[in-house]
């Protein structure tokens, strides 16, 4: 059959923060006409779209009427309207991820249950309607304490080690999570085609420090031995596999003390943990969910060179107009790429840019990762 | 000094096509407040900048009313009101390149007498102002008429090889260049900033047709001796010297029979011999030109991997909505990279996109471009 291109296919993102703005640069290597729905008119991806609509991502009118005209929607987060979408994908736009993908992602209680039910390993669970159900479970602790919706960016996440710290529990439906004894934390991302085909990105190292539990550097492809590698790559074609859809999927996994890989969470979108795509990867994530969105073949998810990314977080202790202590240093750098999010303000761990190396050694990734993260900071004049 | 980011500084494109698009690509991943002036609110540019001003470029009201709040413009083409961009250089503004180097290398006989009063290698040529005056050049012929101003894209270019042709000759301020004999055509790209400091990309060899007089491909590096690399180099280095101002030029040189290198012409911007850069170069021509605006330090131009490119233009007999024949074939190779302007309509000879490939091996490179070139068409349905 041969292959004709619908001029100008209109595709809509809801959410308009750096995965957005960094999903417009890739849409403009394409004949597509771009849309986008946010609440804040100065946000990151405002600027960058065919047409910016105003408009609130978690209420069903907003989302029905900004996609009814459209012929593809991708979203940038997990929270939106869902009930919209599924409307929409009745009346025959295409939602990617599948309505029925994010009901089970956005949730981490179906979440967890749905890796269950198939058999993907995951740390032990329970799931808890209430603050005073958590007493029946002081013996599954030390465990994770996740609420099932409305988390996002570590809010909604507490951690309980004893009998005492149970009050710190949320009173909602949420999944009580088996502390493990983790070794290292990998992130995939998977391509899925609307005829179910599938390519995977190497996986990612996310490096964390052990002391303060913040993400250090992600290195790709992640040191994992041949075994743990292939482990990976099996239970992301698993994941995806049975949350039927097509679309761009980050998944996070542990591999605890004895070597087991268990997931973590997926992400039904283009993610954090795949930045570094963009300059080493042949096709980046943000180019891979427009060939899906377009209906276009999938790309090469392989390297072009091992990469290394370290996340621009507003500095503690600043909050207001973000000013790039050390940009200039990082810019002088060889084999170093800077992506700034533009976002006017800083405020205490905002994710205001990233920072990408590429190499083919190792020791360079590593030694220049370090020296960005000593060396860049955002705060205040 | 510590560096300190003035926030958002606002930058304006004269000019909204493809290079603007490919430049506002660029500029995503920096802290910048993008303008574009533009005719045509349609233009390939228009949706991906902060602010879109709908006006002449080739106006001095227009210019200049435009660019009075600006900190910094460029152009994407010459043919730009240089006098407007003349009084807003005097009250503050930052032109890049600056409009003295811009007068320069917009009129095409003034750029020919510049290359001679530097003693900067070209091909021998006289200066006509008139039809008439060709008549005492008869025994120069063969020779290239290059119309001072108002040429683009191989308009008011006019070979003249006998007597009998000197009716197509031009009867404005001309130049008449000696045809030689040409072994080679090369591209250098330069980068210059604040300080006069350069960097130079890897020349790029632009391979024609002989019998069409088309380019067919282009390759970086090009496949110099060393001795002619040199010379290129040095040659690159004398240009922007002379020209005396920041900005990122492309050099068009001939090398002849005898092995002479000799300059054809420069362009005081991004330019088309330049695009491989995006994927394989670890600074792309675009990313250079945001570093010497927002006066940051010079990015690395050393490439990644080798490149070809393949220029899409729209093909011969077709005019009307644009159709992509034989993308799906193309987005499928490995290591291809598609870039699609999103021009609604073609029309023969248009630029409408370009397709890069990236490789460590010639035979892949060359391979492929052939192969894009006879697999990909602009057409109308």
């Amino acid at each position: 059959m041969p292959f004709y291109l619908c001029p100008m296919l209109k595709a809509g993102i809801l959410g308009g923060g750096q995965l957005g703005r960094m999903l417009l640069q890739a849409a403009a290597n394409y004949p597509v006409e771009t849309h986008v729905l946010e609440s804040d008119a100065s946000c990151p991806a405002a600027h960058l779209c065919s047409c910016f609509t105003k408009g609130d991502i978690r209420n069903y009118d907003d989302v029905y009427q900004f996609g009814k005209a459209l012929d593809v929607i991708t979203i940038e987060i997990e929270s939106v309207n869902l009930e919209a979408l599924e409307a929409l994908e009745q009346s025959g736009v295409t939602i990617i991820p599948k309505p029925s993908a994010l009901r089970i992602i956005r949730d981490k209680v179906e979440q967890k249950k749905f890796y269950h039910q198939h058999q993907i390993p995951t740390s032990e669970f329970v799931i808890t309607e209430s603050q005073s159900d958590l007493e029946q479970h002081i013996s599954f602790l030390p465990a994770v304490h996740k609420l099932g919706q409305g988390g996002y960016d570590g809010k909604g996440v507490q951690v309980l080690h004893e009998k005492e710290d149970i009050g710190q529990g949320f009173n909602e439906k949420s999944v009580l999570e088996k502390k493990i004894s983790i070794k290292k934390e990998i992130a995939v991302s998977i391509a899925v085609d609307h005829d179910g085909k599938s390519v995977l990105y190497p996986p990612v190292d996310m490096v964390f420090d052990p002391k303060l539990n913040l993400l250090v550097y992600q290195i790709c492809p992640a040191r994992l031995p041949e075994k743990l590698l292939w482990r990976v790559e099996a239970i992301a074609h698993k994941v995806v596999k049975e949350l039927k859809s097509p679309g761009l999927f980050a998944i996070e996994l542990f591999i605890d003390e004895n070597d087991q890989v268990l997931v973590n969470e997926t992400a039904p979108r283009v993610h954090n943990s795949g930045h570094h795509t963009i300059e080493a990867a042949y096709s980046s994530q943000f180019d891979m969910l427009w060939r899906i969105m377009l209906s276009y073949p999938l790309g090469n998810p392989q390297l072009i060179l091992p990469a290394a990314i370290v996340n621009l977080v507003g500095d503690e202790g600043f909050s207001g107009p973000a000013h790039y202590e050390g940009l200039e240093k990082v810019l002088s750098m060889d084999n170093v790429f800077v992506h700034i999010y533009g976002k006017a303000e800083t405020r205490p761990g905002r994710k205001m840019g990233h920072v990408t190396i590429i190499s083919k050694e190792e020791q360079d990734l590593l030694y220049k990762a370090n020296l960005i993260r000593n060396s860049l900071f955002v705060r205040t004049k």
